[in-house]
């Protein structure tokens, strides 16, 4: 259940009252809001009374829910906006990992000659085998940082664990949660509390139900600048990495109010056909895109199948443009 | 292995060769193919001498290759044509099931005014439970046929199972295999002799390749004109009635020789987001699709949730249009 | 709903009745039945007073439901039962491909040198490539009858689809319907009036739900010797060909009367973990075992990497037995 | 690569030579071990002449394997032993969540009756939505080590995420690794340098490659105490929580050296088949299980239908043993 408080209940006696029916208590836009589990479905008896509004809800996708709030959340991606009334679909690129100042430096310029804002890549590599490149850790947020200092990019990457969530917190101006850190709390509860825009990706093997429960715990938590991101599902089909699950992002824009990003390079795996993909969820009206580059794929120390050649990128922006058009969309 | 005959061998002596090197044997485009299992490396000493042009291929997807042939076949429906240089997306729709002369008198109007030329309606319906409605049988392609008649529509219709493939041959314009039927090799040997294109649904379980491989039987038993259709494949979601593979048609795209066209209704098993998922297909450049619509959703016999209203079929054609304008397609 | 007539009813009225409320009917120990959608709740008028018993069901597992039927069906396999209170696990054995008289002669020896009693061999072999060996069909069912003649045995063959169902049903005394075949309803139709037990493969991508529901086509058509068989579902997994649902079995066994049998060679796919998964089917009480031996598996046209040899099969037996033992089973 | 240095190599040279290669450094019974990725596969020059063995590998699965090491590892829970050659399969029982002082000292209870040596408790609860039980954190840690010393038990919780890794490390004898945690490197690397057994779960949404290779990080980082432990994967089956992967646990038996424990309970989700299911886990000489009893199921704050009454759990004992016996194994 989530509850208005009326609007003469101050934060203080809103947080005494979050503490006796052991609610989230969070403040948004003007109102002091507490947020109970779903299975709640009567108003408690110490809140009768002190209610401006209530909403009672299935299951435990609340805060994200439609029903709660009918108008798609405007998240800020430096001077970018995108949710809300934007029509605004984002297009971030980058490599998979920042592997040194000189290709970091390349992609910068790529983003810079292409008018995008915001940079992607790596450096605490959640790999799969502890034979891999693991990533250029701190060495490469400071790389990440030098770009935003002489480009004036922003820059995302993501944190693999919550040992070093602090310094992803620190350095990044939006954090990345990655597929396999989808479920990790150490992670969620620190973002919840960053005052930072931050890109939930949805595990591979997770619901939409517990995607978008994970994100609950990001605006339970006080963070209401949540974007949701599909990245594909691992499914039985092998020809391709993992598929691209656009009928969970037709549910996400049904369902929830959170803007959707995509990111069909990791969904795909190949280079081939990323640029279709790319053109099938600006279609549908997406609010951003998430599709690797990297100067010089060949020798790339991670993804290096999928990531684009700039060639690709640049000609991928040109193909998208019109498709974006066509639905009442802008690239940015 | 793929082998073009000279051009000088005849048809009896190809079929000779064919059965001692346990080939198959078609004849295509004034050419003698045979074709054996991708297993067979190296010419058989039969055809020495006798080979214009061969093709080794790693694994039994061979007709269907874009190795063998590097343009997508085009395929006829009626006046309209997909595939090969046509840039053409079909949009073929109808209820799910035949219900009643009314209901599909309705639907083929409806087609008439949206001037499209391909009607849909199931009439032997491959259900799970024997309790559930089973379709009209042959009254429902008797009634498709009158549709054909009066308003001049080529018709699309489903074998569920081998029993009364004939009959589906002989009354329906395209053949449909349906996700159920997609390994029913009375239905695809039927189908491979038949002189009618054919709309092969992928199975809900089925990998990529198998899929493919269903294709060869048709393929390779004289029916060139094969269409793949792509409507969703059962994943471990279940917000969602199944999962639209688009990096599966990416694949199909890249790799094979076929047209491909898509199901969203199907994929996603609910009206709601059928005209976003409709616009992502499009925007991916596929040959066609097959979006449901009945006069009255709500009393439909099978499929009720999926089926757009007529109204939202036309407000779905004149929203996939642009997109289509915006990769070089038209919406036929 | 299920309708238990009052035993004064005669088959002629209980068959008039089905017609007007569109029910099937069949005669089931000595009580005319009749059997409706779930969606029925409320005893039509048309049997009031001249019901016995009836049951409302929550979905379309009716007569293979356990609230229909306490005790498992006893199903008889020649000389041997299983299910019902028999506690007999039967353990079939055989190629996967019967590929000449004289490899599917060394089977029937080894059976009958392990005191088994039930053959099986693939005649009509379902294959994902037009490529790939198909069996001997016809062929292939006469040198099974041969079999049966010379050492009494009893043969299971599937059908591949529904255009020779007639003869497999004529020449096998236990009609396998295969994974791939489990939605034809040809099949399924022609079973449900052959006076044979029918052993039901779940299809790799079908659910419980739809598994249970395919056997209703077969009991509500009137074959109430139906044994469903679990070989493997398909999922995400690649180092095992398939991955055997046991939580499934143990549903089936809590939710349904019908006896089950296991396929742990299609599951796994490899020789190496057969016995290992066979103990483990055998220590949950099962009511048979399929598992695939060829004389020489590394000349097997089919499935070459999963057959074991006559060694392993007679090394298996032994292993088992014990395994059976504790939990009060028999091997048969 | 695996390389066993000479014996005259004292460590300090082994850890130099490691950094020249980019190689891990472990000490393992009397040798210096290095590893490398998969991908070399020369020996480095650097390492020359000071090699007493090396081994070779298709991929990242080296320590793993049963290339590296013939015999399944032993691995010690207090004064009981698995793996080796001890013929133990160790049952580890306790209930979902630690709620209070009076449930877990039941447990505790119930578990001496029983002569089981090893108490299972979540304290900080990987639950997918903010608004359900999260467990009890440090309290429930404290109420475990009090059973520890009130009854000599040992006791196994797992790590949410990285925060709270190290209270964990203290005051656990069992690490448990969840599998929504399988991927977290925060908690893979701080149990690396714990000196106690680590039990991994296997991600339900991931591969069994994925899965050995989180194992690597812990043997690479020089912890061989590492238990495997499957517990169901995500699949399109909903009747069931998950699906218990059988055919993967014999994969695991064949091709890797560690220890394999089933957890049938989270696999099923229901307590119906917990029984049977054990049973077959049973059979397939594995080296524990953990089973989740509670005292009173039917008030448990997490899983509640899952988890087996103490009365279950005794019958569910006496049960499994015969069909332990009649594999060579011994319930501990």
């Amino acid at each position: 259940m989530i509850i208005h408080l009326n609007k003469d209940i101050k934060s203080a006696e809103a947080a005494k009252i979050a503490e006796q029916i052991k609610a989230f208590h969070i403040h948004s836009e003007g109102t002091e809001v507490l947020i109970t589990s779903s299975s709640v479905k009567e108003l408690p008896s110490e809140v009768k009374g002190k209610t401006e509004e209530h909403w009672v809800f299935a299951n435990d996708m609340q805060l994200a829910s439609r029903e709660y709030r009918k108008e798609t959340r405007e998240v800020q991606f430096g001077n970018v906006s995108i949710g809300g009334n934007t029509k605004n679909t984002i297009l971030i690129s980058g490599p998979c990992s920042v592997e040194s100042e000189e290709q970091i430096q390349q992609s910068a310029e790529l983003l810079k000659s292409l008018n995008l804002t915001t940079l992607r890549g790596g450096c605490y590599k959640p790999r799969t085998s502890p034979y891999s490149f693991q990533g250029l850790g701190l060495e490469g947020l400071h790389l990440l940082a030098k770009m935003r200092e002489e480009h004036g990019l922003k820059v995302i990457t993501e944190a693999r664990d919550a040992t070093h969530i602090d310094e992803v917190i620190e350095h990044s101006d939006i954090i990345q949660i990655g597929a396999k850190a989808m479920y990790d709390q150490g992670i969620l509860r620190a973002c919840a509390k960053a005052n930072k825009p931050v890109l939930l990706k949805r595990g591979f093997g997770s619901t939409l139900q517990e995607f978008v429960q994970a994100a609950e715990f990001l605006l339970s938590g006080g963070n209401d600048q949540v974007v949701l991101c599909e990245r594909g599902i691992r499914t039985f089909e092998t020809k391709t990495r993992f598929t691209l699950d656009l009928c969970g992002v037709a549910y996400l824009q049904e369902y929830t109010n959170l803007p959707v990003i995509l990111d069909p390079s990791h969904a795909l795996g190949y280079r081939y056909g990323i640029e279709k993909l790319t053109k099938a969820c600006v279609a549908m009206g997406v609010d951003g895109l998430l599709v690797e580059a990297h100067p010089n794929p060949s020798v790339a120390k991670s993804d290096a199948a999928q990531q684009l050649t700039h060639e690709a990128l640049r000609a991928l922006k040109t193909a998208i443009e019109p498709v974006a058009k066509s639905v009442g969309y802008n690239i940015v």
